[in-house]
């Protein structure tokens, strides 16, 4: 029974506030042995921190990683790995408005009730800062199962929609541009949306599509750690994310069972991939391949009736620095949650042979 | 670490292949002192159970639950309850073809290859055989929850969907027709729809909409036990579910925040629920809802290449009793898995405050 | 959080009253591929059950376990084990007598109590006839690390002691006399006080020590998983245990570092081991040793003074068919123990190194 | 599984080495509202600092315990309480002559064989300066349940023990001597006893008598939660333990039922307590005492023949500063471990009727 953990074998434990001292985390169950690449890990972090591009939050969050135990000269010893990100630009004042408001679909309201108080500066535990733990512990794990390659990118944002399949696309390409789609001249057209969005002092959704490649035969345990639903839990655990599809998704729903199936070649391999690469729980070597749907984020710049912790109406407006959509920076998000379930199931099968 | 339980506080633990001598599970964590109606959990299994109407697979299984332990003179204990469904009808002969035959789109290839062997009768423990196990121990939940009503339908099959909000449906007629939808003129179609697509030789993919009312507000943990993210992965773990989306889903990706945001009436309640009951991952008072995607049947009447055991191309069709459309019968299960999650944080929820 | 569960990887999960229907369990986690001897898992249980020889309870249960699900033409498959042991022989009659008193040192207090009711008949769940179900997993687990031997057996019955160190006992010897005593001579002594006490309608406590041969080098996991504490916890875990010790024990507690400090041999051995095969909570390839306290059977055949569950005094005289001393039938139970934990260690070291 | 996790709803998890940069931890399930006293905490830490007496180890280390989240103006939150103590006096030079040679009797040989490389210096991961960790969320725990008072107090050290019930010793007496024996005479010998064999270079070992007060009935989970049980596995946790036992202990290995049992008053209470507060693994309101083995320090000042890791035969000298006996300031680990288990299963209670 964990609240602020994720994780069977390889697990990750958090703790911090938007606004309080430090937000970090605990990697429990790392191998030992691991040659661990620094460097890589902060880079994974400054794919996700604000202010990198004109079409994020402006907030400047240095957002570096310190690891306090587990690494020894370069390489995992197996014990904890204990690590934490300062948090260095706090303007609290920006949220001082907020003590008492509720905002609409944030969760402030739901965290009052519950706990009978919170932390009100700023989303407290509740902010997607927490995500730079899993971006940190992400980039761990993909250092762990190297071999396997994992790539996310924006997929849509509003009503524009990449229009080929995963295949057609060029994953080199998603970190060319600041909106993180690897098709061009859609992201072009996602960038300009983006913008055009933020200037209305409004918010956009999104969906991003994950693909993960080289999977290794058997990973996911039926009945109840089946991979998939794994990876659905990990992504539905990421800030304003409203829903999972892997495969065929919701299309699949409307699909006949000989449309649907997939013929396996000689080889093990199958013709085509509706599955996702994931069958009855377990990875069949195939491209495991999903999809995320992002809300547009709450916190909007104009006025928006709402109450307080009073129950009095009361109006309120965005301040502070926002994202207008949250889609180019929860990309490494998806991969990091990614590579800690497959880093996390990889571990397991080595168990379940004797 | 459990690769065949569900649930935190309240855990499911169960066993059993489709074609051995019983399936059965444990129920952890359930209180004492809980009026327990075992009628109404056979009701339960008897919405799940095969040959229950023209549009389900014709099996005759009774699928009769025996309780053996943690009920006493009517009422919980506080122990754990063990209960087991006997096996009584596996006609395994129908199965033996499938000895080393790998079906398209099952999991006999994926559970080959990872445990080196497997229970090539039926589907063995990856049949859907399993969630008669979780109808038995969702029906127990809802008596724990009773001031919680969970009330789920088939809201599409194929590309025929019910075109009402949810609001507009009167979930007392959803038992009253044998596709489980709501509204009645949408459901003849379906069945329509069913009988033609069993005629073919074929299957057809749907959804199951479910809707649970009456939620305490903070129910939901934060940051790895957001309430949705277990529903998530609860409904992945049902067997075809290819799919999960709760409050505006997929369609929330396209919108902007302006048009998506939830605004409180001065009672905490909101205006509009496009946030699905959830904020923050914690249950707000307003109605969860969520859709969830099962794939079609992968079993199909007609003939379709595959390869066997040794690599070997062959052909295969399916022969045996089986559903043409897994969706009506899913909806028990789907409602079992949501009283179960539901029912685990209502009881974690009593020890987050002092 | 598991209350009816034990171990991590492998993981047994248990349920049954003394007096209700059945007890049984589920085993997770257990790995594919492993060949299974029925006989033998039936024969552990024969060493634990009542009415085997003149000092234990002449209750007659046949004991006889069933299993459902998991093991297929031999052979383990990976997928959960269930198994079931019919209650063929419950006397309730032998109990009613207690239906609402409370026996001394006895648990009907507390769980009435705790729960606000109780399976009167009995222990219920508090019996030790639980126990069966953990003799049948550990004769699993024994199976699953046949290259470790593991060896319990009774060091002493009230104050008459083996007083030779265990390397100088014959384990093949245990099973030769009904107290299971490798040192004949003791043994004699141990079944002549047992008889004396069973005569004089009282009980008598004793120790069991066990010592596991063979174990590789690692087991054991830092932190909060040392292996002597999974062991520790394991033996408090059974029925009437009020100690634990490991290597030097309580004893070790008097002597200086000069004299407790193991010596290594060039090979990693140590010239003494009276660290009991354990360091740092991982094993280090010497034997593991420990012993385990039981106290008194509390159901004795003379008159007491006792409690009603409306508070009022009265008296109580055990009825029903007892035993005078709980150690020799305790012997398979601590293999059992030790077996499951060390097998689960064994399956979590494959994954502390890449 | 969690290797590094302590508690089930209320959990610990921790990290650091003794000569890394910090060490801490993450505590998770603190039920928010309750106010938390910070110099408490500290004035715990202090009680287990190394440097605070004569007869303990000379080290430097203030210790001080710096929080990062969880706590907002004085209360928990609910959320995960994040800790760091930063390691500020980590004389590596002390320990560089153990690079590669094997203590004996210390984790070095089992660390190196398990995970193919270790932080050598100091005991790294081994050392009791984790234990640290343990103490400031012990402290936490006091305050969660400070209706409980639990006692810890060095009861032996050597062959010099306590020779009275923990009934006539004044538990306020514990902080007043450097030995913390709340018997001033016997504590005046174990002064002298420690300081003698420091004289010689050498170390002793000790007993810990814990005693728990006004514990409410109910607490404890059969069947594998058993209180005592996990009490057990938290002091077994503790660097150094050999052995636990509570209640009548080993003694009541050697008694009868007649003797042992513990007779009701009419008030639930009982004349006598050798069940040491705990029947069936459920507290039943009567004081929970035990008592804690610890082995002799391992490091003594003298010279040992040993091996280093290419199993060449070496001489060691123990240099640093070490403890010539443990016990001492190992008291408020035992207390803090005693307060979390109380406060995980108190937290647990809760939710175990409706």
């Amino acid at each position: 029974m964990s609240f602020n953990s994720f994780g069977n074998l390889l697990k990750l434990t958090t703790y911090g506030e938007s606004h309080g001292v430090a937000i970090g985390g605990v990697i429990d169950g790392f191998p030992a042995g691991v040659d661990i690449n620094l460097d890589e890990i902060q880079q994974e972090l400054d794919r996700r921190k604000p202010g990198q591009s004109k079409i994020v939050t402006q907030r400047k969050e240095p957002d570096t990683v310190e690891f306090l135990s587990g690494i020894f000269e370069g390489k995992t010893t197996g014990t904890s790995i204990g690590f934490v990100i300062k948090n260095t630009n706090q303007k609290s004042k920006d949220y001082n408005h907020n003590t008492n408001i509720y905002r609409p679909s944030h969760a402030d309201f739901t965290y009052d009730q519950k706990y009978g108080l919170r932390d009100y500066r700023g989303g407290g535990r509740s902010s997607a800062r927490e995500t730079a733990n899993w971006v940190v512990a992400g980039a761990l794990a993909k250092q762990l199962i190297s071999f396997i390659s994992i790539n996310a990118f924006t997929s849509s944002v509003g009503d524009i929609f990449i229009n080929k399949p995963y295949q057609k696309l060029d994953f080199s390409s998603t970190e060319k541009n600041i909106v993180r789609c690897p098709d061009e001249e859609v992201a072009e057209k996602m960038i300009s949306k983006i913008k055009e969005i933020r200037k209305a002092g409004d918010t956009i959704g999104g969906t991003i599509t994950c693909v993960a490649q080289n999977i290794p035969v058997g990973l996911g345990e039926p009945i109840f750690q089946k991979l998939h639903a794994e990876l659905g839990k990990a992504m539905l655990s990421i800030n304003a994310v409203k829903g999972f599809e892997f495969g065929s998704g919701f299309c699949g729903a409307k699909m006949k069972g000989s449309e649907h199936n997939d013929i396996f070649n000689e080889d093990g391999s199958t013709t085509t991939n509706l599955s996702g690469g994931i069958q009855g729980g377990i990875s069949n070597g195939m491209d495991i391949y999903f999809r995320v749907a992002f809300k547009p984020v709450a916190t909007i710049m104009s006025s928006q009736q709402t109450i307080n912790s009073e129950n009095k109406i009361t109006e309120i407006t965005g301040k502070g620095r926002h994202d207008p959509c949250v889609v180019p920076r929860a990309v490494p998000i998806v991969e990091a949650m990614t590579a800690l379930v497959l880093a996390d199931y990889y571990l397991i099968n080595k168990t379940r042979q004797i």
